[in-house]
């Protein structure tokens, strides 16, 4: 079962993220700072946070009002489960969560972008009906580019 | 040169996405319904538009205060110069434009999609110091995956 997180639950949520860093060798600022930009961000309202029970995962969906239709489009910019708990179906219970809240929301699209070689976190995204490929299945893939300013 | 778009240049922006989509064969609401839009988001300061001189072109980014630093990130969401002028440097123009109006609202990162297939958009945005390598420059690419709700 999965839950949307409130601004009390910044000190969770941070300590998720933090961990999941830590894993694959991100930078991470730290808890104690994750949890006051958790805490504002929460507040503001300008994410949503699903957590899994227990503090096992969680999911973090971001909304913009998108300039095709003027509702909102849905972005997941993270997806975790804590390692002692993966093989369990809880990455696509947060998946499915973060897709009922963002349509809650009245969002009709909704988009991810994850390494070429993260194979289990393409097949569930894949097994949940998304595609990398434009236009049609077999397309050209769609690529993700970024920079510091 | 190039310029911010105001609520004013609605029209001409909706213009220009409604011609970009219809050279590549994409949907379209159609420029009255987008000029709609474009109103609606550039009077709420929901989006930033590069226009080019004449009208030959623009850039969209949207920012989001990131949950890592607590400053915006960036989105490019479109770039589009006209077919007429294409190979004079004008999507340079724009994508330096772009960078630069993110930098002035305190963004530190700066992110875009494009297709595997779009070698002329990719060249521009490698050249521009962009990079879809993950950690470093043989590292696994990084992908853009979606779906409807």
């Amino acid at each position: 079962l999965t839950r949307a997180a409130t601004p009390a639950d910044a000190p969770a949520v941070a300590a998720l993220l933090h961990a999941f860093n830590s894993e694959y060798g991100d930078f991470s600022p730290g808890e104690k700072e994750l949890t006051r930009i958790y805490r504002e961000l929460l507040e503001a309202g300008e994410l949503t946070v699903l957590l899994a029970d227990g503090g096992t995962g969680f999911a973090q969906v971001r909304l913009k009002r998108s300039h095709y239709t003027g509702l909102p489009d849905a972005h997941l910019e993270e997806l975790y489960v804590v390692r002692r708990r993966r093989g369990e179906g809880i990455g696509r219970e947060l998946l499915d969560a973060a897709m009922a809240a963002a349509r809650e929301a009245g969002a009709t699209h909704f988009e991810l972008t994850t390494g070429e070689d993260d194979l289990a976190a393409r097949a569930l995204y894949e097994a949940a009906g998304f595609t990398n490929r434009e236009g049609h299945p077999d397309g050209p893939r769609m690529l993700y580019y970024e920079r510091e300013l």
